[in-house]
């Protein structure tokens, strides 16, 4: 089967990697302006295409792992060069704008499935790529009601076959729901670092004495930085509704330290405790 | 060396272990009205005291482990049987306030050193506890002008004994630095905890959807609420200040996210990851 992976960052080189340990894909070519050398360095891809029309040519997979708001130019790039049996599938963090871009730009959207491993990490780029990425993770597939049944099959069997557990999903229910438990982390973790960050720079003892909670609850704001700004304003309402209630949450806690009301900041930390309990069960 | 541990959990009970597989104290007797059996069945204390004023009674070395603002009431009750020689000290999270019920309720407050190990985790109570906890950890010690160098000197030594590299820094500082590595940080993921806790109220589906950025973001909000109740208020002002920062963090990310503007938000996640890098250094 041969193989076109536009952007060969983090989790397309991943899937790359797996699906050639998994004997699942034949020669690999890759796109990708910023990493393609360093990617075929690494064996990730055995050629680099200078233009995405090109990478497409004769590929009967195509891997979209862009960041999301790029997945429209991607397409009406490789279109005209695409094969009509290709199943072309994404990776992106959300679901109804990418979907969108595919509707309008690619001739057989029928064809394409939306995937989203949840398997990020903080780490970017070809340098991070791990044929073990998937292994236990989710993989969230977003059929439309144009999907090709077989177009889904195949997909799902390939995420399997790197280990994934895949879970159909409703793109809206998609995007509202990672919104929660992926996009407003984010935000939260940008802005407690950027923060921290500036009284770091006011006061430059704070370097040392940071401790496993700081570095734990910033680890993703160390993420890739065009990769979330086009996550964040693709999931644009979602997330500012999200960011409403998480100032509830901080104004009700500022309410509580403010008049030194101990029950009460007793009773918001507990709140806190148990919703974390909800969301993540038993994991630590 | 005859030692006294008031208050049996995380940091109370890994001290003692530590201390004693280190062979610096002998017979340890604890007081925790919640915890004390449980020590003892663990093999922390020998022995589990009525009241701290027994549990102090004869002892050489007394460790404070309690919430900070349990200080002031621990202090007075073993006041009349506290030996005129016996090293105190604390492993509390904010100095000024314990500072304070130090110089008004113990007899020498000039032997009383105040400690803060930065080993804490989200897991509390003495089944938590760990001889290795503080190996290659910051103890910080903030002495006053009324310590005495002799009772600092020792507590140094105990600290280095079980592998903390120790640190002095003035209480006012402490207090605030510490607002920021540590005190906003767990604000923040309660809030976070909460708001998305209470969208899986709505949405049960949300369990199986959250990926490792959840988990770490808000892994601290798991920490034991009666603990942080007393951090939190124990250090009031500064956070107070710490959250408005916040808000103005998540302002500036709010209005590029309504304003569509990707230029704006690129540059704060970017700054973002700059000033997370700031404070941790090159650690993941």
């Amino acid at each position: 089967v041969k193989t076109a992976v536009i952007g060969c960052g983090l989790i397309g080189g991943s899937l790359a990697l797996a699906l050639r340990r998994a004997g699942r894909i034949g020669p690999v070519v890759g796109f990708d302006p910023r990493a393609g050398a360093r990617a075929k360095e690494r064996g990730i891809v055995d050629e680099v295409a200078p233009s995405a029309g090109e990478a497409v040519r004769g590929a009967e997979l195509v891997l979209l792992a862009v960041p999301v708001r790029a997945t429209a130019s991607v397409c009406e790039a490789m279109a005209p060069s695409l094969s009509p049996n290709a199943l072309v599938m994404d990776v992106g963090s959300t679901k109804q704008e990418v979907l969108e871009a595919i509707e309008r730009f690619l001739p057989h959207p029928e064809r394409f499935v939306a995937a989203h491993p949840i398997a990020g990490t903080e780490r970017s780029g070809p340098d991070a790529a791990d044929a073990e990425l998937f292994v236990g993770r989710w993989c969230l597939l977003s059929p439309t009601a144009h999907t090709r049944p077989d177009a889904l099959a195949r997909a799902r069997e390939l995420w399997q076959a790197v280990g994934a557990r895949v879970q159909e999903i409703d793109p809206e229910h998609h995007d509202r729901a990672l919104c929660w438990v992926s996009h407003l982390p984010h935000v939260v973790a940008f802005a407690l670092a950027s923060a921290v960050g500036a009284a770091a720079e006011r006061d430059p003892t704070l370097q040392g004495l940071s401790g496993g909670g700081f570095v734990d609850t910033t680890r993703i704001a160390a993420s890739d930085p065009v990769m979330w700004r086009d996550v964040l304003l693709s999931n644009r309402e979602a997330l500012l509704e999200a960011m409403r209630s998480l100032d509830d949450e901080l104004s009700a806690l500022r309410r509580a330290l403010a008049g030194s009301d101990a029950a009460a900041l007793e009773q918001l930390i507990e709140r806190a405790r148990q919703g974390r309990r909800r969301v993540v069960g038993e994991r630590k």
